[in-house]
């Protein structure tokens, strides 16, 4: 019998939707297949879109699609972004562009449901990338919400980020506050045919100017698209190739990837403790504690103190995730 | 010497406002006067207000504040919402509304920093609840952001949830699909002057009227304000004490204090456990373990338990949260 990770590497689809589907329901099969495949990732060159909703990302990461297979490149696509087309859009009766590539086996998109925002999400996309890795796709295409609190960092994850504006969403302060601005190596100003387009570009690049820059760094280029004809999409993709080589050449992408593997470590140290916690918190005894701190007999921080000795006593032998 | 907790209870403001400047800095201190403080909590009447940046939330909470002053109640506000002019709307010129109250001894404002906003920042937000409560606060206001996604669920924090809508946000799917339509008692739609308004308050009132509701539940009212000039206050001010004496009498506030209470205890054993683990990730050996990720000899999965072996080998002694 051959396991979901030989399966995958082997080229089968249907394995790699099965595993996808675990990863997102939280199976614990999910982590044994994952650590089979892990050595095989770390060849894709992963891009983050982001932006607030409206802006146009789906729109764009369709076209981008279309561009890379036009290069012959293979497409992974993650969306976690919960008003994506790709993710949940049924509501808004906008699923079509998913169909466009539907039928092209150099393509494979997944979504991830919304259910697991506070923490677990980041943790089901990095595994999600690593399966379209494994999958040897050239390209995987990250595409999440970015209009400032709380969601996932998508520049984290990605070795190149592309911040999607669009003129009128008014939305550049929010973005800016929450530092998403500045997470840019790319920036696309989508619906350029827009008034205020160009009014934008001029934000952006007296901004980029703003900043203190030295001679080897990446300049963040601003490119303006109108992603729904495809106009410009092809120097967008230019631009991302441009900035993987110039990555490689000066050694940043290795810096990058060090900084994806701390911060996957993180997460999965994280997630490990924290089902440890779950498995005490579920227990009755915890019923009884609630009890006693809304009666105030106990305080949080003391029960909390508690919980805490009985995770730890509760030790399970290693290797379980 | 007087403890800060003692100085709070006996009414010292600037004592409060230490305290809540250590919880917002996550300094160890704070859990040690929370401690002291706990058991004098569980008076005040919480009340969360929330909706989508530029609905008028601050401005109804203004309004409310006023209008629960008349009634001759104190009022504390703790703001988690990064929008608001009560935490840094400095940038949006517009920190006005903040002075209305700024001499008035009955009311205790506070904002938080966004800094915290994935996971820690529900538990610094009860933390401030607590000592506006110890600080014998009659009514607790708090304010959120609830736009959708991995937002502070104020419900949960809340004894009665105000879900304020503006004609024109747009934003009602949003809500709709994040659930957060679903977590109010108290509908406002705010700028009722506006087009659009009536429209929203038959959506409402037509949404409301699908739940299938017991006869003993409570069916959340719908109101409509312009906050600005105070016009529909009064009538908000009277569905939130109408609501509470609803569940005092029902006993659904017990429901709620001890929901409350099964958080609060969540959150603070997560929170341990994150301290925990971070301690043993900012060791110097995590970095040999990230390098050895990224050259995948060995996976994040088995990396984890590592981490987490060692994590619950240093077990410190307890009570030092």
């Amino acid at each position: 019998m051959e396991t979901l990770a030989e399966k995958i590497l082997s080229g089968d689809e249907v394995a790699a939707a099965r595993l996808m589907r675990a990863i997102d329901d939280d199976l614990p099969m999910a982590a044994e297949e994952l650590r089979k495949l892990y050595k095989y990732t770390g060849n894709a060159f992963i891009i983050g879109v982001t932006g607030s909703p409206g802006v146009g990302k789906s729109t764009l990461v369709d076209a981008l699609i279309t561009g890379f297979r036009k290069r012959n490149m293979t497409v992974g696509v993650v969306a976690v972004d919960p008003t994506s087309p790709f993710t949940g859009g049924a509501l808004l009766g906008d699923r079509v562009r998913m169909g466009n590539h539907a039928t092209d086996k150099g393509v494979f998109i997944r979504s991830l449901a919304s259910r697991g925002w506070t923490g677990g999400l980041s943790r089901a996309t990095t595994s999600v990338i690593h399966v379209l890795d494994a999958m040897k796709k050239d390209i995987i295409l990250v595409e999440a919400v970015g209009s400032g609190q709380g969601e996932v960092d998508i520049s984290r994850v990605s070795d190149t980020t592309i911040v999607v504006l669009s003129p009128g969403a008014g939305d550049e302060i929010q973005m800016m506050k929450a530092g998403i601005l500045e997470t840019a190596d790319v920036y696309v100003v989508n619906k350029a045919d827009k008034d205020g387009a160009e009014n934008l570009r001029v934000q952006l690049e007296s901004m980029c100017s703003m900043k203190d820059r030295k001679s080897e760094e990446w300049n963040p280029c601003i490119l303006m698209t109108q992603a729904y004809t495809g106009k410009g999409v092809d120097e967008v993709i230019s631009a991302l190739l441009q900035h993987r080589d110039f990555m490689v050449k000066n050694g940043d992408i290795k810096k990058r990837h060090l900084q994806q593997a701390r911060l996957e470590l993180k997460d999965a140290a994280e997630y490990a403790l924290r089902k440890r916690i779950t498995s005490v918190l579920e227990s009755a005894y915890i019923e009884q504690l609630a009890n006693n701190l809304m009666e105030k007999k106990v305080d949080p921080y003391t029960a909390a103190d508690e919980v805490m000795s009985k995770a730890l006593s509760s030790r399970k032998p290693r290797k379980t995730v």
